[in-house]
């Protein structure tokens, strides 16, 4: 892969508006002076697929146990646990229940939009059919979508690009413990729940699925908060949980919230988001998590349910239908066992096929198509290529089917066909493709022409190739589930012309929910929890087994050929993104050779100057410091005694905590949690904290503020001991020590990301600053 | 609680057989001289369940990464990884594979035996009905029962102890991380199948279910190491297995794949591997996990229906077919839900009452029932009572039922019954326990009379009370679901009487089942993992909203008043079992206070005579041993530099490598990991190997074989930081260091388990050598 210049991440635009998201965990403060900031478009990195950005921070899942945390901890009774942990329960239960009212929204809005839409175009078409003329129907479809999908793509574009996409990556980056700047803020909500309806309602190859696993997050993010900061509303609530540990544990359980609205797959929600996030499995956790997946997906029910007036009848429980397989006709048999695996590898070849196309495009985007309005036309054009390519192929088309007295399709076309016939391809291009999905898998054996599903599959394919990763807000399961539905039951139709005789083949419906399983399977690469969402999102446990089958030989092929697409995505983006185990062949490596130094250090009593001057320090940008004993020289490495953290010398600057002002202390408050709390998540930059130059020469006591116990580990210690510590309790700095305990480095997880497993072999990747 | 005198556990009778189970980590081996060992019954000690004994050694879950580990990882080559990795997949696929085969095995044993025994009963009965006496007809049944029984109880009590009961409480104690004696081994499986067998076919109020679990786990444990000790036989494959690290996790893989056998439920049994065991959550392992489940239920599928003569059908995926609840009646409306939720609450109470009373009994049987002969006489006992409780109430019973063209019971009792009527009472108890679940979901509304099931409900109860904790071979799934799915079935009955209008109240089906969750949550107080069970062997989704619900009430109702019933059986156990989190209030307790001092170190070069020495006090009996630079006096500690293992230390006096032979090395094989790995698990005990005097005056160099980078804490560590490190890495021995790297103390599983919440706040368990 050549090298390429880089100019739009996840992280937006943010050298633009001057926002500094390295060093500022994302806080926009502009209201200090700020003299090094570029106002013009900086200079263009090259980026190559082998770099890692320093850009990026860890969540810190660790608990600062320091002092203050200790001695509230004591202070707790047995009874302020209990009701802690209750408080947990019910935000949990909030969390589903706004995911649940979100994926409503969505749901309600699109369908009312899109039926709207349909309509005029259908009226239009019918009128014009007749009347010759029909270009001027295939204009007003076109338009229609571009309007659509311009008016997200703006949204998306020019006010927070980092709601594009699925945002499922980004997620699955959080859940991993890196810090993706802005990714669960509510103008981020807000920008992808209009984007997605926008894109949707536009007829673009996308799907409502993806973004609300998203939103959940979102929603988890804000309610465990009790405050929004973009709305500077403080509901002095849940101010316990204003911390990295509580708050990622909130978001798995609103980003399984958002899967169980998605796909009315509550075991499916939890198991994405352990399969996604998890590291450390607590019970209690998931519980609760489960908890939350429960009363999304019933209040999604119980709204649709009110909103479709049959209230109360719980039949809807996530965004997608798939509808019911009955129960007699839902069989297989031994020998089409093979026929599945088949299917498996063929979704998977499919699959990677898919990754790859969309890996390529997705470079040629970060190249060229990086200003918004660029983006923002190249979204309409996909828009109405998508309306062309459909129209084109509906015209072209003459596979009439008769339309029967309980026919599924909203909006049968009938253009050339005979009365009481409908063009079949309309009911795959003329549709949401929610709608089409339930088609395929249900629509009675001989609904479609084999010659119509080829082509639509082959279209469908390559519109969906160039739609995932544009500037909008879309998710690729829906698209995926129709391709693979549409070769799956292609590939029924011609297994039951080869063996006629035989009844069972003609369920082509079954084959084309492997072939949907196939193909998803194929591009994003889940097994487990994948397999229990498709059989709950279609009701029936008969077909779980050949589901696990197809998606454990997607996944193989698949792997063979190229990464999942969720994987590419987060590569592309230099994400430090943690796997799960320390590559197999890197025991040869100690943490002496993988960490990072000299470290710089901290006395336990330290002069503010020097405090002030390291945070200040741009080339460096240290976000956890080791306090040692005392330091005598560099040469010399002091003994551990603590790590402290920058957001917390932010916190005692700005109040002022130093040594000198001890004996005022009587008027002076002492310090609390409260006041690390109230500036968590987005603590100010250290410019924005004015320290004079008496002040300067003030001392500061760092005793009753660092992490008295930092988790060490020796220099001898293996690169894959180092990395399951890491991993297995969510570390952010983990400490190198000699055998006198003086620290010797900083391991950090760009220091762990870097390895990773190439075609040669163990390969390291560059660390770049972007 | 009093204190009782503690005779029956576990490990069984180990003192009687000369077994020193907590010095040998198990081992048998008589061949060396004992001059220490109590022939007779040891001294009784005193049984309280503030108790923890000292008896369990923890699993060496965490790596030892000496030199002999790392120059073999760093020879392999990547291809050599993924081998390993492949054969990983392999040994799952035949875990799945064998566990399948039992569970196949089982049930046609039990069908064939219960067959033959109610026919013949049935014969009788049918003889004696019309001619009088009947009493031979019970007397035949009660013989019939106890002779099962008494089969079964013999096996389990004088050839292998550990076989009894469901063996789930054991499997949750081995994933947790502890070592039960003799718990995987092969004999343990032969009794546990043929017990259960027996005791089903007995016509015990137990299930098949259970059991299956720990046959998958031995299964696994045998499996994965490629040989079996017993048999003394040894395939020489997977020998890269031969660790406790490999085999916990091939361990929970045979669990899962036990679930998925017994109830069809191959998600569920990944999820019950994982809530009952798992810490570290890895996604491959989760993957190997899901596969091993989803081949057992395949195999035992494809097994049975060669079996029925079905071949190809695939329809019988678990031990227990709860029918298929078709779709068109499957559905439940917005105000049964809290309906549903009364029902939760209600299983909670029942829950905890059976769990109350089978805790009083057990603690009976402690004291009083250890003896085997007294335990085979009190099952035949209870197998005689079943069989005249049964007989009795149907019997009494008057509540006659058509028997229609299609009826479901294979041996209709007609009694005093009107000819083409059968007796109801005697589908209850006159067949198996799963047929009568069964029959208790899918018969149609007024098949059962109210009064017959409320008098079945309170017998069988009462019958299952008595059952658990028998010594057969039996598990507590079935009877719970029986038991639940009676009364709920009479709460459906009653509801359709208050409400006869409505149609949708005259399915008594779903609320039998929803009874059968809550009891069965309100029993073993799992959640997540059941749902998943329930809605897999239901074939069912639409009901797992409410049955989430009903679990969830349950187990929060049910822990109100007391904990679990495996919970509870572990208590009694007295294991060191560690939960999910340390108790909340805990902060206040620092490594210093819960590490274990003074710790017995080791040089880096020892004198032979100190390290056996050290091995042979039996009062101190350590197994992991801290490695120093040099301990000048017991006043001043050494600096850390490893870990050594009682296990490592025999095997190396075992080759005697010492440092005055070391100029013999070229004639003498350099030590190798496959020793290590030949010794385990059995490792000889420290008498059985002889050390010359001349040979105590050497010097041992534990360099290349002691773990150079334990894993340590400094003193001021919280609890609940050394909880979570120990908990999340499955750590067996963490050791506490001063600010000088020198070792003050030693954290192990007793340490962190014997604080736990009691009542009033933490409290703190005593430890007792039992």
């Amino acid at each position: 892969m050549a090298n390429i210049a880089k100019k739009v991440s996840w992280s937006g635009r943010g050298e633009d508006r001057g926002e500094r998201t390295p060093l500022l965990n994302g806080a926009e403060d502009g209201k200090y002076n700020r003299k090094d900031i570029v106002r013009s478009r900086p200079k263009e990195i090259p980026h190559n697929e082998k770099l890692l950005s320093l850009k990026f921070e860890s969540l810190d899942y660790d608990n600062s146990e320091n002092q203050l945390f200790l001695e509230e901890e004591r202070r707790m009774s047995h009874m302020g646990f209990r009701c802690l942990e209750i408080r947990r329960w019910v935000i949990c239960g909030l969390i589903g229940f706004f995911t649940g009212l979100i994926a409503c929204m969505i749901d309600i809005a699109v369908e009312s939009l899109a039926g709207y839409k349909y309509f005029v175009v259908k009226q239009n078409i019918d009128k014009f059919t007749e009347l010759g003329g029909l270009s001027i129907s295939l204009i007003l479809w076109a338009v229609f979508n571009s309007a659509f999908v311009m008016v997200g793509a703006i949204a998306v574009a020019f006010i927070e690009p980092i709601a594009a996409g699925s945002g499922i990556p980004q997620i699955k980056c959080y859940l991993n413990g890196v810090k993706i700047p802005r990714v669960v803020r509510l103008k981020t909500l807000v920008v992808k729940v209009f984007g997605v309806i926008c894109s949707v309602a536009g007829g673009l190859a996308v799907g409502k699925e993806g973004p609300m696993i998203h939103s959940g997050a979102v929603v988890a993010a804000g309610v465990s908060q009790g405050r929004s900061t973009s709305l500077k509303k403080d509901f002095k609530m849940f101010e316990y949980f204003r911390r990295d540990t509580e708050k990622r544990d909130f978001v798995s359980a609103g980003a399984a919230a958002g899967v169980s609205a998605a796909f009315g797959a509550p075991v499916g929600g939890v198991l994405f988001s352990l399969e996604e996030g998890a590291s450390f499995w607590n019970q209690m956790l998931t519980w609760r998590i489960f908890f939350a997946s429960m009363v999304s997906s019933f209040t999604l029910n119980f709204f649709l349910s009110i909103y479709h007036n049959k209230a109360g009848e719980l039949s809807s429980p996530g965004l997608i239908n798939f509808g019911r397989f009955d129960s007699d006709t839902v069989q297989y048999n031994l020998y089409e066992i093979p026929l599945f695996i088949i299917m498996g590898a063929l979704g998977g070849m499919l699959g990677a096929l898919f990754n790859l196309l969309n890996n390529w495009l997705t470079i040629f985007r970060i190249r060229y198509v990086h200003r918004p309005c660029l983006q923002v036309m190249e979204a309409m054009l996909v828009a109405a290529v998508t309306a062309t390519v459909s129209f084109t192929l509906i015209y072209f088309s003459n596979d009439c089917q008769p339309l029967g007295p309980d026919h599924t399709e909203e909006y049968p076309l009938q253009l050339f066909c005979a009365d009481g016939e409908y063009n079949s391809m309309a009911t795959a291009f003329f549709n949401t493709p929610e709608r089409s999905v339930r088609s395929l898998f249900h629509n009675p054996p001989g609904t479609y022409d084999p010659v119509t599903l080829g082509i639509f599959t082959l279209a469908y394919f390559l519109l969906a190739v160039w739609t995932y990763g544009l500037t909008v807000s879309a998710g690729v399961f829906i698209p995926s589930l129709l391709i693979g539905a549409a070769w799956g039951r292609l590939f029924g139709i011609l297994l039951s012309v080869i063996a006629s005789s035989q009844s069972i083949w003609a369920d082509p419906g079954k084959y084309a929910l492997m072939g949907a399983a196939a193909q998803l399977g194929g591009i994003v690469r889940m097994t487990l929890s994948l397999t229990v969402i498709l059989v709950e999102a279609t009701g029936n446990v008969t077909y779980g087994f050949p589901i696990m089958l197809v998606l454990m030989t997607a996944k193989i092929v698949g792997d063979y050929f190229v990464e999942g697409l969720y994987d590419l995505h987060i590569k592309l983006q230099s994400v430090p993104f943690l796997h799960w185990e320390a590559p197999a062949t890197s025991h040869w490596l100690t943490a002496r050779e993988v960490m990072s130094s000299p470290v710089t250090c901290f006395n336990r009593v330290e002069k503010v100057g020097t405090i002030v001057d390291v945070l200040s320090n741009t080339s460096t940008n240290h976000n956890g410091f080791p306090v040692v004993t005392h330091t005598t020289g560099h040469d010399e490495p002091g003994k551990i005694c603590g790590l402290i953290l920058r957001s917390q010398l932010i916190v005692l600057l700005k109040h002022k905590v130093f040594v000198e002002r001890a004996s005022s202390r009587l008027i002076q408050r002492k310090l609390q949690l409260k006041d690390f709390r109230d500036a968590y998540p987005r603590f100010p930059p250290i410019q924005s904290i004015h320290v004079s130059q008496d002040e300067r020469e003030c001392m500061m006591d760092l005793t009753e503020f660092m992490n008295p116990t930092p988790y060490t580990v020796p220099q001898e210690t293996s690169l894959p001991r180092v990395f399951k510590l890491f991993r297995a309790l969510g570390l952010r700095h983990l400490v190198v020590v000699d055998n006198e305990n003086r620290v010797v480095g900083l391991v950090t997880r760009k220091d762990l990301a870097r390895y990773h497993m190439g075609k040669d072999g163990l390969e390291e990747l560059h660390l770049a600053q972007m």
